[in-house]
């Protein structure tokens, strides 16, 4: 489907789950329609945007519709500060302040909202970021389903560190700062009942701090992107396209949980493509590899980092290829829409 | 219906639609529930926050639900703007940046996104406010009525403006820059079919012009609202509130549109609590306040701006009163909830 305009098709063409996903879909919608409104360049679409006239102040938003809004490792409160937060670190950020605007069902017990509102306001303050200023809105029943969440942060740069999706040079380590697949997993068991929400959770968690831990590398830090939406297949696709470079990563050390690798193979889903709320890509200088691991692992969200790959110079630009563990080459394609919907 | 906690009642209680209509009821919900989660005090709630640090910047976030999302007037896309950067207006700033979030229900027909979307990149243009991040999330068919879009700006404050809804003082006029109640009575019947709507559209519309022309009065400029949910009857109340004092308007000088009249009329709502998107009430000092007709009237949004009442000594602080035609005086309560659910 084509979203191109004006064409005769869009007269019957309409947002289909997958527009959200993060993929290909998401990146048309954006490319055709978001964008052209609002002026805006299709340049690389980052995390978070640079406030105009403060060089150090970034600005993100995001709205967090996540179904069911309480899963194991989390709740839609704790996620909306998680997902923020770690935008903002993504562009090498320290949270500032938060505004958060929720939209809530008539009929919500005021006992969940209490709920998620106190789990919000801890993981605010786990992060020492003020939430500043707020807004609700309630809809009647069936406008809505149960309570969704805007949070917008605007984060203060660490002074050497400025990370872009554009910044990948040939040559860069993949850095990856834990396993993957376990947000998305565990919220799509516990909605669909599929019996693997007791071994696992979502890996929901600030990445912050992390981040402060590769500051001292400065510029050797060239993209940092967490893994949401669309999963990692989706970040490693984005950042080739925006560096117009070739990424190639090896599947044996791509850690993959088994709760995860089980489920996965249950619901015919690659890991690649399935969203996570806690961990992390860098792309560093070579040189600078070893010791960015090392600051990694030096905080427990980061325990379990390792290189993944690296930016070839081989592959046409702007593909991602995955070394299978029997020495094979395939491509990581971005994914085209979402199994996945509602995840974050 | 009592919200405190913890209490055997809030097991059973649910959030209403009047909990997010801005009257009495949205001031529990804060108070008792949003606010402590967040850590917040229970002081003035304003428009928009001051960001720590940064002596000039404000912010504002303010999700939007309206339905129908187009309108006689506007569209959710204009309203959308226009709500955050009236918001940042009234303590005193000039928009700077605005993020722009979206939540879109599977099967919206794409023309009317981008229709919509178009709309908000005019709007945003015409202010002069750059939309510099943004979001999209889509969800299945009849989790959410077509769509809803979060907007949270960055304004900056002009130099000597500062007002707060905690600065009202005796003897303080009340100005209102514009006729009331065109905007709920547009957006209800539109939504009911009512018939009005050949006669009325909303006034949506950016403040933040009439505000600079005030800039020049500096700190007697004390008070800036805009009367949004619960109506002008809301605002008055909440200022009464915030500033310890009593207010007193005067009903025959307050400007009620012929349709506004009639419509309320048959609906049985009185035009004081119906939502307004392009007008705002100013207190000011006594010896200002013709000097901010003057600025107020020359700009077209300010054209029919008056004074409409004072702040006086002899009322109960807190009160908001009405003279009546006859000369009677009759208490403006603070609305409870909202006979007008999703009109922003």
């Amino acid at each position: 489907m084509s979203i191109q305009c004006p064409t005769p098709h869009e007269e019957d063409a309409v947002v289909l789950l997958g527009h959200g996903a993060g993929g290909r879909l998401t990146a048309e919608l954006l490319d055709h329609l978001v964008l052209p409104a609002f002026g805006g360049s299709a340049g690389p679409l980052e995390d978070a945007a640079l406030l105009p006239g403060y060089r150090e102040l970034v600005v993100s938003t995001d709205s967090f519709v996540v179904s069911p809004i309480f899963f194991p490792g989390g709740d839609i409160g704790s996620l909306a500060v998680h997902g923020t937060v770690n935008d903002l670190a993504m562009r090498g950020a320290w949270p500032h302040a938060l505004s958060v605007s929720l939209i809530v069902e008539e009929g919500l017990p005021l006992a969940d909202l209490r709920c998620v509102l106190t789990s919000l306001g801890k993981a605010a303050q786990d992060v020492g970021v003020p939430v500043i200023t707020g807004d609700t809105k309630v809809v009647g029943r069936g406008a809505a389903d149960r309570l969704f969440i805007n949070t917008t942060g605007i984060g203060q740069r660490h002074g050497r560190l400025h990370p872009s999706a554009a910044l990948a040079r040939p040559g860069d380590a993949v850095l990856l700062s834990g396993p993957i697949g376990l947000h998305g997993t565990t919220v799509l068991s516990t909605r669909e009942g599929l019996g693997f929400e007791g071994d696992i959770a979502s890996d929901s968690r600030p990445l912050h701090r992390l981040v402060r831990a590769l500051a001292p590398l400065g510029e050797s830090v060239h993209v940092l992107r967490d893994p949401t939406r669309g999963g990692l297949a989706a970040a490693l696709n984005e950042i080739a396209r925006d560096s117009s470079v070739a990424v190639e990563i090896e599947e044996g050390v791509v850690p993959v949980p088994e709760a995860v690798a089980s489920a996965c193979d249950l619901l015919g889903l690659d890991p690649l493509v399935v969203a996570n709320e806690g961990c992390m890509v860098a792309f560093v200088a070579p040189s600078a590899a070893e010791e960015a691991l090392v600051h990694l692992r030096s905080l427990p969200e980061g325990a379990q980092a390792v290189r993944i790959g690296e930016v070839v110079e081989h592959n046409p630009r702007g593909r991602v290829t995955l070394r299978t563990l029997v020495g094979a080459r395939r491509i990581v394609d971005m994914p085209l829409g979402e199994q996945l919907p509602r995840i974050c």
